[in-house]
């Protein structure tokens, strides 16, 4: 059963825009059993929207129209479709009561009410703009507003429901995704090569991310149990979820099961450590927090660590990352800490020290391990792979009993 | 001079990948003077890909597309394209041994190698796949890995120059943009319609974002400096940056200018709030660190939180906040500070205080203005959102000297 994803909107070609709707929906559908075969990008223009519905309808059952609902000057999405669907713009007069009701008496509500006579309307439970689904030529289009947050209601209202009904049951494929850190892309192909020799059913993709490599296996057929398992097997020691590509999610799991806690102290990733563990709710049930010390004055006064130590050995040292980690365990009782200092650039790097130094020192209060690594990358791409080698380093030390190695 | 984007990508269609490149390439070509017609994603697959190559080349002076060209199992992209320009893959000898000098002797780089014949080859300084040029039928065609780094990098080194080279100077239009804070789209629109009528030659976009509206105006002629004019002097107050839609940005040119320092306390943002600041370089400059207080425990111990105030009002209080923030000032000298706390949900909320409760504190050792704010969203968003507002609060006061407003 597939599935075509339009996005309209100029703002996503210019770059202002990136377009995260499409890959949450094709997330959903896939999981739901639909196939995305493809997404495209067009501009508000209307003779490109119809030529957009056109060819996608050619392509898929389904067409996914996201964006240019709204009651601004560059929405003509509406006017477009009336000329594709051939029908006419007409007031919803109870729709329209509803949204002042709502609302508040503003003129551009009118606007928002103005629909497609052939349509069916979509309800938007938090924004003003109404969706549509029209059926033509045995094809279904659905129309939802851009708004990420509206979208993604309305398509869990509304669309998903409709599709179940319009072709019900779907051929459920069945996927398997692991999520692998600390390896890379070229240590698990050659395996994958021979798996792929030996049941050549399996749909088989390698998806390299920033200290971390997803494998998916897709199939349709039953015989799965057995390639799986020596997948399994090959790779068990860097496996750390089957669910989540994020490695925050995983340290959760096991922290909270564990009943341990984790603190932090970060110079070069400025938070974004901290951040990435509390974007998942549930956090608070083992993490007790962040010392974002990205002054020296703050390494100092709040974590103790040595004016000599900076002077000597700079903030940017084995030693400074130990004594960071150190001021973690003596204000807090957390189980285990890590602290983080390096250089995220494009600035303060020497020769000595280039721009991708980090040093790490993680562990208990008991045992404390430390050393650097090296990210040949830029500042961004930096911050992002220290947080997922520090948490990757963290996990297998918890979980697996590995000792963290550095360079 | 249009180009169209294509990305080849399994990953991007099944929701695991979002199609960063595609936003990347677009704003660097639309800089430019390079109208950007189209974005598509289609799956690793031979007929797909060559399909879409097809009806892009109909639509566009240059196609431009990233993915694939890896040497795991799932990628085909090579395949394909000697299929489409009609050619073959031959080694290429000389590209094969700087690949193996760089890399080592692994049996992958002698795939990598293989090049089609009638391709001119775009050097990848990063990785070890390289990229591809062709021309057929007048149109060019640009393949790049899809590795975001490294086709950044290839884009800019090989791709640009080609491009310019192929047909020099495109008509540069004139865009500028505005960014404005702590407003809401339909308080803007009712202007811009009234500007587009006066001025029919300027195309208009509005963009909603998170507390924030992007507004663009794009011509190809020379009178734009009355609509400018006129559209600034109306929202003076609100307009945070004519280049760049991040606040945090707009917040470090002002506070380097005024030689001012911050700092802060975060709670339910949990360490969002200072990755934000710190995403740019220089931040160190006057962003002192962030006290991620997630715990109550560091709230107390560190920050001086009374216990009484914890119990009496809750650790999501007007009261915490304020309390939150004179634990930063009695810390460290930071000229100003910001304290949050707040519920993100899912869980947490009650009828008294719902998910999306937020109680901001922030200004100076001397002036302190602290009160609440509410946003009716999910988790991710609700962090986001604090954030935008919060800084965009501290902007208004110290740029405008605009006291902060609460609910």
């Amino acid at each position: 059963m597939s599935v075509e994803i339009i996005a309209i909107a100029e703002e996503i070609l210019q770059g202002n825009v990136i377009n995260t709707n499409a890959s949450y929906l094709s997330k959903a559908l896939f999981q739901e059993g639909y196939k995305v075969v493809g997404h495209k990008t067009v501009s508000d223009d209307k003779k490109e929207i119809i030529q957009a519905l056109k060819s996608s309808s050619e392509r898929a059952c389904f067409i996914l129209v996201t964006g240019g609902l709204g009651a601004t000057l560059d929405d003509i999405t509406k006017e477009a479709l009336c000329t594709y669907f051939e029908t006419d713009l007409i007031l919803d007069t109870p729709l329209y009561k509803r949204l002042v009701q709502k609302w508040g008496d503003f003129p551009f509500l009118e606007e928002q009410a103005r629909v497609p006579k052939n349509a069916k309307i979509l309800p938007n439970e938090i924004g003003c703009a109404p969706g549509f689904f029209f059926s033509k030529e045995k094809k279904g289009f659905f129309f939802l507003p851009g708004v990420p947050f509206e979208m993604q209601k309305m398509f869990h209202t509304s669309v998903l429901p409709l599709l179940q009904k319009q072709k019900p049951s779907p051929e459920k494929k069945q996927c398997f995704s692991y999520y692998l850190c600390l390896i890379k892309e070229q240590d698990i192909d050659p395996f994958l090569r021979k798996l792929k020799q030996e049941y050549p059913h399996l749909e088989i993709g390698i998806y390299p991310g920033l200290k971390k490599v997803c494998v998916s296996f897709v199939t349709s057929e039953k015989e799965i149990e057995k390639p799986l398992q020596a997948f399994e097997e090959k790779f068990s020691e860097n496996i750390f979820s089957k669910e989540s590509a994020f490695i925050e999610e995983a340290l959760q799991k096991l922290f909270i099961q564990k009943k341990k806690t984790l603190a932090l102290a970060e110079s070069c990733t400025g938070g974004y450590m901290a951040s990435s563990l509390t974007q998942f709710s549930g956090s608070s049930a083992y993490f007790l927090g962040s010392f974002v010390t990205y002054s020296n004055f703050l390494k100092r006064e709040v974590l103790g660590v040595q004016e000599k130590t900076l002077q000597e050995e700079g903030a940017v040292s084995k030693k400074t990352a130990e004594e960071m980690l150190r001021g973690v365990f003596s204000i807090c009782k957390a189980d285990y800490a890590i602290a983080v200092t390096g250089i995220a650039g494009p600035l303060g790097g020497s020769a000595e020290k280039p721009v991708g130094t980090v040093f790490i020192a993680l562990g208990t209060k008991e045992e404390i391990f430390s050393g650097k690594i090296y990210i040949q990358k830029e500042r961004k791409e930096i911050i992002q792979a220290v947080k997922e080698w520090a948490f990757s380093l963290l996990w297998l030390y918890v979980e697996k009993g590995i000792q963290p190695r550095f360079l």
